[in-house]
């Protein structure tokens, strides 16, 4: 019987998760749930059911697993403890401050109504903190470092885009190539803000806009710019259009040991992501497997990523994995 | 209360697990168990009791987990089933093609006595076999690729040290960077074992041995040279010494990917390792805290890395991690 996942919220991350769904035979698409009306709602499956979020509850009996894509700053926070009511709730929240908050909120939800919730699912948090885990556990005399990008970053994006004048823009993070070569030289280098990340601008200016005042308003912005070395680069629309139209991202986290008497050991995982929300769609997919099959298991409550052996991600079986991919 | 691990087989593994306990404060070293002499054995820590492995099962009560450090051709098959009649065992078994066998074996033998397993622990089988899991079941559209090295092949070093004339000699495993490149550009490419490793020979001959006699027999060796580049380097014995004395290995897992319509993803994993036996060591003591875990809440039969929740490697807490490492 597949497992029937639901998909409340449908932006680009519940686009990815529809999309998902199709590359994994063992599910299927239970429902999109949606604030806005259902039918300005156009879903890439063609005969995919649409709902309004607000009457979720109705569909508790027909969603295995219901995959939260609202945003971190007000969805979730009430999203993912509300649906717990009816559901088994899986999101990504990112706002890493306040995870420990989240987890409470969630964990209280589930286990009220018997149900299983895994939080903070993508790839950071998600796969990185899985990587910093199992290195720093390993390595345990190191330092750990963790880069992002190249990539887009939506929140530096838009800060740009309320800069008067401004048409368009959008923003790249950047990895200092230096700084990844003295971690893997085994330096353990005290990096500032500044060493580690370059900020690139891109930004298609109103017409008679003064593009000296826009530059200087961005690289001068504080908690977004001014602690990194910024690049503002002024475009035509239409080139900016064609090449700045995708959301690519990624990262490395990389672990740099010592064992023994001084014996240098490096541990390096890195994404390169041609779109951020698919790939984090294909995170969430997986886990809603494991969601899944744990709730099988009798598990209730709140868990992360840390709490669930690699085993329950897969669709093999235990013979399978341990036959061909150990 | 310490974590009381034993040590069965004291050879550079064995001493890795030593030097590796020493950097995990939660843990001690019971003891060291050898089939030699245990006078003949000299361990780095001053105080530390050796005993003969035949009389193991006299100091069931003082160890908790028992990290078997011997080979896997002949040593593991034997030794982890008939130590798990006493103890809480875990082992880097690495024949991938008697897993299941061994598996099997050890599972028997720990649920027959209530105790816990864990074999095939360190990194390939091990992290890389767990990035293999990870990137497979969330990339469910592309391939993966396992590259292996710079690195010491000890069965290639040996196959060498048989051929007639050769006083020493060492191999070393290469990945061919172009191969690398071709996978991570998302060309997906169909690689022969020649297209993927190159192997590196160095060799001191005997005195007036023919080096060309040498260098072609190498070469020409069915299964562990002929499919490959090789080359051959003759050297001076001092500077063989002097250049050739560590254990460094490493290698790379990736796994190209599709998401949506035709988005390439790139997952990328990669260990750069200054001691092979020394990394594996960490490992398998991380995989040991584990185990005492599991132990405490009831767990036995054989396990792998796939079965353990990443939460039980570290030494923090679960709020601990959720804070600071997710």
């Amino acid at each position: 019987m597949s497992i029937r996942i639901g998909i409340a919220g449908y932006g680009n991350l519940g686009r990815g998760v529809e999309l998902a769904i199709q590359k994994n035979p063992d599910m299927e698409l239970a429902g999109i749930f949606t604030r806005r009306n259902p039918a300005d709602v156009k879903p890439v499956t063609a005969d995919a059911k649409v709902y309004p979020l607000q009457e979720a509850e109705k569909y508790k009996d027909q969603v295995d697993v219901m995959i939260l894509c609202g945003g971190s700053a007000t969805d979730l926070p009430e999203q993912t403890p509300q649906l717990a009511q009816w559901f088994n709730v899986i999101d990504s929240f990112d706002t890493h401050a306040k995870i420990p908050e989240h987890f409470a909120n969630v964990d209280a939800a589930c286990r009220k109504a018997g149900h299983l919730g895994v939080i903070s699912v993508g790839w950071d948090p998600g796969l990185f903190s899985l990587n910093r885990l199992y290195a720093e556990s390993i390595l345990t005399d190191g330092g750990t470092y963790t880069f992002w990008g190249r990539g887009v970053s939506q929140g530096h994006s838009d800060a740009i885009r309320r800069v008067p004048g401004v048409k368009r823009a959008i923003q790249y993070t950047v990895p200092v190539e230096a700084a990844m070569e003295a971690v893997r030289a085994g330096k353990n280098p005290e990096l500032t803000t500044r060493q580690k990340h370059l900020r690139e601008c891109y930004v298609v200016a109103e017409e008679g806009a003064d593009k000296e005042a826009i530059r200087e308003a961005i690289v001068t912005m504080p908690n977004y710019f001014s602690d990194y070395d910024t690049t503002v680069t002024f475009m035509e629309e239409d080139a900016f259009l064609k090449e700045h139209n995708t959301m690519p991202h990624g990262g490395f986290v990389m672990r740099s040991g010592v064992t023994g008497e001084g014996t240098h050991q490096m541990i390096e995982y890195s994404l390169k992501l041609g779109s951020n929300p698919e790939f984090t769609a294909s995170v969430l997919v997986a886990y809603a497997r494991a969601v899944s099959r744990l709730k099988a298991e009798g598990a209730v409550g709140a868990k992360t990523v840390f709490d669930i052996a690699p085993a329950y991600l897969s669709p093999l079986s235990g013979e399978e994995l341990r036959s061909h991919m150990l």
